[in-house]
């Protein structure tokens, strides 16, 4: 492996032991790998971290199943019954990975039971559900983020700082799509928790579109209207062999108005042939624009207006990998690409610092109040649809 | 220069007198050029043409402006009133690449003296307006072709002909934005026809959303409905010093679903940072998707759902440049790629063809029915943004 | 179509009458063509032109074809004999787009008839026949040019720009390939003049190497030294049912240093799948680096050490369609794309400003002088190839 | 975060406890850094494992950052003394992730000692070198492996998939370059370790050179000659305030050509402008072709010839993230790109494989025969590059 920098080892910087924080987990399944690889690899890579996470215990449906997940991930110990998480003393930080439909009640009672909170996206299936979760957690004054990792992409960070820092000047346009491809009919998928209302209050408005809709508001700011369609392409699914209906939306297209006079818009489908994982946005403003994909997610498209020599203006293709681009002084040599694992291990260690250090969660990571917003714009989206008409955003 | 290939001498296959069809042209600047251009160029590179086109007048307002493009391009005559095009009986054709507000009268008039007729993009400033030009021509019985060259890029005439054949199946979305830049404030741009309503009916709606509008009718099918909004960003330009009020938009989106089932997103704006003339539609069908892009108009990207081996499925970026793609035996051998100003080649020789052959315009070029039909739906986005609402299409 | 610029108009620019230049075509195939096609463009296109070209004759060895190509683009007259072109007063510029082996004694003999002179790449089979092609044309003090067309794409002229300004700083690196796969096995292509050397002089090397070669010495300097390998994978192919032996290369390989330091590899292949005119090169220098790919030839790739802000540098994709760059204001509006058919066009209009108007044809376009240095290194490439030793360039 | 699949927790698969197996690591800088990344994350992401590494012992120059890695990553002890490491009994793994020059004698005597070896690229500074270090290796009967990591790449894996199972034919091309940048004048860079013969044995050769001619061997085949040239742009670098030479390559290019037939070109530099880590191949063949891009590390460009329908033919994008993908299933549903650090993971789970499964190391990864004859190449290019020959290999 070729060594072409000048990294400096981060053991260099410092000494001292980190305070431990304990985890309780939620999920086992896909969120419950992503986050414990986080959580396990953070102590060492974001070297010195803020706090170590201890993993405490791990929460699932199948007895047998958690018990293989606490012993491959080194859970002290796992239960079926996510009270007991909210028992144990030494369980600091609650961490909800489970399905949408377990993430306000465990949270509600985990925050009056004083642990701090991390919740999977959506936070919610509806806004009101959501307002419920952000005043239990204001109320018990716990640090509460939502699962927003995205926000911890290091791409997306430096695209927030370049628009922070007004850089690009007044926002004209946000253009943000979310494609997935993996319930199209040849791959025969059976009805699942996802696309039924009940367990998921939504399809891909609150699966993939909550995820952009955040992206807008972290990089453009709050919305003031949304107008929008929504389309279920596969209406019926088996069910132990059973034809079920799908009460949830394949896909949504929306147009949309920022409060700073911004227009864009939001989409995303799970019936888009050749997506993987396509998590695409654009912002057009003033003096540049930016663009990214999810599938390079350690690049970034830069364009600015009046750059000299006019003769080379054009978008630049940035590989985000310097020491000096968000979270890369922890990582490695430039051009050597990190995995969309770590946009984890970044939100968590944000989230470890501001409770071991009291600092606020917002506005780098997505408090409750963020995952209430998406929630109430969600909502609105689905009237929208439902109404044929413009619909105001109303916290 | 290197010979690659196989490219058989079109001058091997054919012989005879091609017969001659006098033009009119209407306008001399940039659609004037572009024109005149492909009518020069057409009879010894689609060799053998269904036509020879003679060039019999030009016409504009600024006679000595008219006289020099009259030199430029071969023009017989030129001269400053376009009734005099019309009375002159060596002009079969009637070519209307004038500013919008000059579409419609001398179009009607044109049919009227039974001349047919090419008339640039948008049709006309409304859908009442473009109707009594559809009417005219059809009472007329002339021939009548709407300007949407984008139909007569070989990528999208190969994009069609991939979808018209079922190759794509059931179609889910069509994602279509036309981004441009050069109204931006860093350009300066003053007042001018094409930002004021009386004259350009509407801004980037008709002028690049008409393009994407009939390219989503051509290749997806009829709209069924649409929800949109508009921006104007700079709403005072300079004209002589003085400050006038800009009244079109600098930008629209839309959502907007199809008759068959089908919802998409259609978006323009002249404020997009970095695009400088970027059509980007894409199609996402039950068996594969498509992608285009006119700042690379020769390639297509194209995805096949079940292709074996399945180890390397992924999008193809097809170099559309092969002897057997649409228009390419005209061509060069492959890799050796065209510009932009073929599209207008390629459109006027399918209009001589029908003229000469008598064969129908539609469906391969937009006739005055289709320019209408997208001017109804510009209305409708107008509409929608105004009223907040949904609009249903009705012609 | 959508105008999206301030395109002044040419016309606007001058008056008069530009002189004429008769031209005698040697050759009506692939590039009988491309010239006709530019000759028969750039009065109008490139406005005012230097010289209006007149199309007096045109000449290849079928007569029917060659009468046909004559109507086709509009040739006075056709012979099969080309010593008829330099009999003929009324041409002044023997245009010699006929098969490597017949460019040596036409142009010979065209020097001392006192034509001037523009000869399709490679100049010659060797670079001794270069070397008497290169006298005649000295001692008839005739202008000459070769056809190493590249220098006129406007991306390449731009990148020439940049770098004879100075903005590269020192070049360290030059690194060109031009790959095709026309004669690959499954293309199932019998034997051709381009595959003996009898009549090609070499393969992969004198039909596509010169071109790179060329570009190399256009944009980094002279070459100093050369080691190379060459392959023939196929060994044999039909003619008239019979196998007959090729005996050029079907792709060759070299290392190369420059006069001033750089060090590079040009490289040219027949057998690469995939590539259908791939003509890549990058330069990089001190202070930056530039890609090109001839399959998307308005686009250029920038990079510019120490750009500001940091965080953002990165290769500029940049489309070469600004009025601003080279030959940009003759066409279109920004994003409006041109073909590969316009480096003719733009080849053509440069010699007949040197023929007018007594201009020196170097640097910007090739001479015979080039045509013969690039021939040389062509021969020290066969030559490293065979003795297996690095070759030093001699003139 | 969305979960767009089935990924199947790999949990349900297997149960037991692995084998451990000591490490003792030599290095703590880069390499320490990324070797202990992989060996903790393994267990439980490539799950379940082939054995469960320990974290023994890590030896390092400085007392103090050693003593900080070794609380750092958890290794159980420390040492400056890399004797210790072979001295300890509960080692079985000797990891030599050290500078170039402290490569031989460490694993010659941890060969002796009878630990299984992992040493880094390039194996030794000569060849004569890495066959002192395989013949000690292969006398002691341990295993030994060589760290070429790029083998385990899951795109790399793919294409050695693809071109062993013949899908891609007879071999004609391969093309690689590994481009960075990091000792540019801007950098100024000062005279290190990796800038002197007597500790690096080269520069851009060994450093670069070595992975993409090991990438050479893995997917096309032995090599049977090379001619090369080299290149030092800044040959005086300070050292404590005072000018020392640089006696190594800043660059090299070769031609080369291989067993089988195929011809091809290898090159690296440190200093190509825009470059991170750029390092690129491509394979053509008589059926297709392959691209790979290590800055995009989850992408296989492919082209397969033949292929139908013709018309939409071209280079495949693949994201190589399906389940069905080498390595995949350890990870993510698709779409959900993984970083450069894992090429590690991979190849760690490997070589534990083999040491508690008895399995053979070649031909998946790199023994330490394949790390003699890559430092054989590397060897000749030195020599071709100063004799200006064409040089064999022979081993």
């Amino acid at each position: 492996m070729a060594e072409s920098g000048f990294t400096q080892m981060a053991g260099a910087r410092a000494q001292g032991a980190a305070p431990e924080v304990g985890v309780g987990m939620l999920g086992y399944a896909f969120m419950g790998k992503a986050h414990s690889h986080a959580l396990k690899t953070l102590p060492y890579m974001l070297y010195p971290p803020p706090a170590v996470p201890k993993l405490v215990a791990i929460c699932g449906r199948d007895a047998a199943a958690t018990a293989e997940a606490a012993r491959r991930y080194g859970y002290e110990s796992y239960t079926t019954d996510w009270h007991k998480l909210l028992e144990n003393d030494r369980v600091q930080l609650f961490d909800n990975g489970g399905p949408n439909g377990l993430h306000a009640e465990p949270c509600i009672e985990a925050a009056r039971a004083g642990k701090h909170l991390l919740c999977e996206k959506p936070l919610a299936n509806t806004g009101a559900e959501a307002k419920a979760m952000l005043d239990a957690a204001t109320k018990a004054g716990v640090k509460h983020q939502a699962g927003f990792n995205y926000r911890f992409v290091p791409a997306i960070r430096q695209a927030y700082e370049l628009i922070q820092s007004g850089k690009l000047g007044r926002i004209y346009h946000f253009r943000a799509s979310y494609l997935q491809e993996w319930i199209m009919p040849h791959y025969n998928a059976p009805m699942m928790w996802r696309l039924q209302k009940k367990t998921a209050g939504s399809g891909a408005v609150g699966d993939l579109g909550a995820h952009i809709i955040d992206l807008g508001r972290f990089l453009v700011g709050e919305y003031r209207s949304v107008s929008a369609m929504t389309r279920t392409f596969v209406t019926e699914r088996p069910l132990n062999g059973q034809p079920v209906k799908v009460d949830v939306d394949d896909a949504f297209a929306a147009v949309v108005e920022f409060e700073n006079g911004a227009m864009g818009t939001v989409e995303a489908s799970r019936f888009a042939a050749g997506h993987k994982n396509s998590n695409c946005l654009e912002v057009n403003g003033e003096k540049g624009s930016l663009r990214f994909n999810l599938e390079r997610l350690n690049e970034l498209e830069v364009f600015w207006v009046g750059e000299a020599p006019k003769e080379t203006q054009g978008y630049h293709n940035v590989l985000i990998s310097e020491s000096y681009h968000p979270f890369w002084s922890n990582w490695w040599p430039h051009g050597h690409m990190i995995g969309w694992e770590h946009t984890f291990t970044h939100e968590f260690a944000h989230l470890l610092d501001c409770i071991v250090n009291d600092k606020p969660v917002a506005p780098l990571a997505a408090t409750f109040e963020d995952g209430y917003r998406t929630a109430v714009i969600c909502d609105a989206i689905l009237e929208s649809a439902a109404t044929r008409r413009q619909v105001d955003i109303r916290y």
